[in-house]
């Protein structure tokens, strides 16, 4: 068996464990997260780029990479790690919430997905044995389960029905798979639900996957309700598996959910807010176009190790992004990964030394969240941009450049 | 002097000559390609890519910096090459071509120019004075005096017009300099009239600059009628000093261009051509969004020894333009530098060997050009987008994204 997961240490006073998931390509220190390469490439970034702010495993994206430019091509190619020049593991998630959120969807049942492409129009039919084969064919390290995932505004009724198809997919996915060079998880659904979350991670569970992810969550609901469902899901969810959190990527929702014993994250936040101006710093993240550091020589934070930070101004920043040059991108994405990249290594290193509980508490007393109405809104209109595409399936159909 | 200008070797067939330029940032090997930086960054790359490319000297825009960020805030950031964070060499162009062809001009007669900004319509008015002024707040190695360019296809009277204020514009910058860090260069004028190009470069001769720019060409004229210009005015150029053939960069330009004695050149065709997917190979440029390359698994030229062409497959830059994807942005201008670098290099070690007339023909049977019609059209495309402002003061006023 190639994935192992170990916990090397647990918090005393919270959920928090540090640990490590081994794949065939790799040892992934956790908890973790992974940088959002859904086209093969995190955009506007190297694979050397993506070393040096220190990612130990990305995420792709089966639903993108069907598309374009074909499960054939990378196939040919020797499978995604090569086709894309990374040599750590790589997690691609199954295209589930893509197909769901971002194509047009013409017909679901028990047997499978009819969907449109959201590039061309051309139909295409999925079935939960589909999506196991295509990621096997892929050779990422860590495939998972096709799901279906209702909007947070669904009731009960469609997310018990949508929960129930997920877990009979689930149990076909784990039938469909070959070899044991990949680790399948399966996807916990139940929407906003505590009832339905618990008995969907109980009911996951008993299928006995190697790892658990949950999903249908940070999708436009308050911070609150998302927490609670993490509680309640994580504490139905076995303690020795990895348990991997979809979609979340704020710095202050990865400390708040490392604390309820998540031990894998993927957002496109980061990259995302990075090719926007949103740089993170200790204390919140600023707004790099700011007529305020057109002429600021010192780097966007002092206390980061980042190439961007060690070689470059806030003046020249500013400038960068107020012309729009395609090096603003490229230097923004790298601060703030390296800023997240950091936060998991302090996290880890504090649940090592036994001293979690005094990070979580600073680190949240210092960095200033963005303000939670704002914060909505912001997921809302991203969300709504539902025909174009970015690296988290939402977004622009363009280059990632956010205007 | 901090600027020397010293010739190793000297052609026995052609006009083709191997040298030094000397300036306080360090020594450039000529004959010498300047990537185009207007707004202090080359699209797409830092200046460790511009370093790893092989590039020695950079140009920028003293226009555009004018304009954006403006000069005090450079001046305060302690000048152009710590605020781009480049220690090389730096030439800037005085703007005066972008300001007749980018800008509003609303008033030109020999005091100078009143013109309104392409970002804001804000009017501004500069002398020739002012332009080394600027130039010399910003620190770079060599300036370039005010000139004014009319379009290729001005009459002669008119172009005699503006050569004549640009020679009486040529005195006042020299008289305007101040300081001795750097080096002022001249720039013949003439538009495609032989007597004209004599008279000019004969001119700007008897004032003893320490370089000289030949300007107005590579604007749409054909491309014999070009060379004959660049013919005409070397015949009148002092043998000691450089030359410089402004706007000048496709690869078989280039080799026309050195062997009728030029040292030194920039260009934003190889960056913007590379960014529209259009990437040299030894036998031409290849387009890299064509359907053949989907699944080939070899680099662009495998006889380079780019980033690009050591770490990806056709296949996956396919790929990367197909999906406007960042990334694809950076690593085709990578290659595309290299490729040019690589050219002047190879041209430089012939010239010393005595070989070079050997390397022209070699190279200009093997390099597939692109047809002149359609070279001809492509550039009338490119100038005509005039309200857009791109690396050369031409193209998008955008990220550079082309499209």
């Amino acid at each position: 068996m190639s994935h192992t997961f170990e916990i090397e240490k647990t918090c005393r006073h919270t959920s928090a464990r540090a640990g490590f998931i081994t794949t065939l390509h790799g040892v992934v220190p956790t908890p973790a997260f992974m940088p959002v390469g859904s086209q093969a490439t995190v955009k506007a970034l190297t694979p050397d780029d993506l070393k040096d702010v220190g990612a130990k495993i990305l995420l792709s994206n089966a639903y993108h990479l069907y598309l374009r430019p074909g499960i054939d091509v990378i196939e040919q190619m020797g499978g995604l790690h090569r086709f894309m020049g990374w040599a750590g593991p790589i997690l691609t998630d199954s295209g589930g919430y893509q197909i769901f959120s971002l194509a047009t969807l013409r017909r679901v049942d028990d047997e499978g997905v009819v969907f449109r492409s959201h590039i061309d129009g051309s139909e295409h039919f999925l079935t939960p044995e589909d999506a196991v084969k295509l990621q096997e064919r892929l050779g990422s390290d860590i495939i998972m389960a096709l799901d279906e995932c209702p909007p947070h505004t669904a009731g009960m009724g469609q997310v018990r029905e949508a929960t129930d198809r997920t877990h009979r997919w689930a149990e076909r996915c784990l039938k469909a798979r070959r070899g044991q060079d990949q680790a399948l998880y399966g996807i916990v659904q139940g929407g906003i639900f505590p009832e339905l979350r618990r008995e969907s991670a109980a009911y996951l569970t008993s299928l006995d996957f190697p790892g658990y992810a949950i999903g249908g969550l940070s999708l436009g609901e308050p911070k609150k309700v998302m927490l609670a469902m993490v509680e309640e899901t994580v504490s139905c969810l076995p303690g020795g598996k990895p348990r991997y959190l979809m979609g979340v990527g704020s710095p202050e929702d990865l400390v708040e959910n490392v604390a309820r014993g998540i031990d894998l994250f993927d957002s496109a936040l980061p990259t995302r807010t990075a090719r926007n101006g949103a740089l993170f710093a200790a204390t919140g993240r600023l707004n790099i176009r700011n007529a305020s550091y057109k002429g600021l020589d010192q780097p966007i934070d002092p206390g980061c190790d980042c190439y961007t930070c060690q070689r470059f101004s806030v003046a020249y920043l500013n400038h960068l992004f107020k012309s729009k040059e395609l090096l603003a991108y490229r230097l923004g994405t790298i601060h703030n990964l390296r800023f997240i990249m950091r936060l998991m290594e302090r996290m880890r290193q504090a649940i090592v030394r036994g001293s979690f509980g005094e990070f979580q508490r600073e680190f949240l007393g210092s960095y200033r969240t963005t303000d939670e109405e704002v914060r909505l809104a912001q997921k809302q209109q991203w969300l709504a941009r539902s025909v174009r595409v970015d690296d988290e399936g939402n977004g622009s159909e363009d280059s990632g450049v956010v205007t």
